[in-house]
């Protein structure tokens, strides 16, 4: 078994101190790059697009407590018995998350955000621009918990 | 700075095992998860959904020669020079490559797929469900460029 080391290439600032489940729309925060993995010119033309793909890593969860079976979304029971792939829990092998947020400027090793679901201070490990043509094909399905969950979540 | 150790979860087996631009729509290919990192439950209620996210490595591409600034995409000097991180090239800090793409089945240790563009053998850090809740909130703009490159690439 190969293990990848991947190195920040930024951090998220401002935007929530705090973990919560929902209301995440309206939080805005900056990604700020490194200097040190990343060049000024890396953002170049980022503005041109409305939004961005954002890989981080949820580093408050605990590496040794992470599910690697499944579990009650939420912790409710009401809600089926589902795999930790098959949900987008934090505490999930790599502990990586990914959200797609508004680009509300981009200059330099600075990106303001808008609707990004990461505590102040996550590490940030890639940002994509969003193309529409990488949106899901064909009809998209997904089971009433799901729905149901992200109700009230922006 | 922290570096994050990432395990990958599984490997891409099947699909094409050469690097190509394009017509990727149809390529079917499976994700064989390792039992030693995530246990058979972690994909339980998977095929309830259409879709997936993977979250990959381009392990193929050279570490150290991966841009930190801008380059043109494909090379190709009649669209403009942006920041490797306004576009999707595999040669980017951290080599993560990221993609939606349907669920054929999903069952233990193995989920079958159709149109991910990843290459056989390529480490798998995380599988996440597609979600509409997560698509992209109001009004989704690219530049001419990027409409461009993604023709042909399904």
């Amino acid at each position: 078994m190969t293990a990848f080391a991947m190195e920040p290439i930024g951090y998220v600032r401002g935007g929530r101190g705090v973990v919560e489940d929902d209301e995440w729309g309206a939080v805005r925060a900056t990604i700020e790059l490194d200097p040190s993995v990343v060049d000024a010119e890396a953002t170049l033309g980022l503005d041109s697009f409305s939004h961005i793909e954002v890989v981080f890593v949820f580093d408050r969860v605990d590496p040794d407590g992470v599910c690697r079976g499944a579990r009650h979304p939420r912790g409710r029971t009401d809600w089926p018995l589902v795999g930790i792939l098959a949900q987008r829990a934090k505490d999930r092998p790599n502990r990586i998350g990914l959200t797609v947020c508004r680009v509300v400027s981009a200059s330099g090793h600075t990106i303001a955000v808008e609707g990004l679901d990461a505590v102040d201070g996550s590490p940030v490990l890639d940002v994509k621009p969003y193309l529409g043509g990488f949106a899901p094909w064909g009809e998209v399905t997904e089971p009433p918990w799901a729905t149901e969950l992200m109700d009230g979540y922006w």
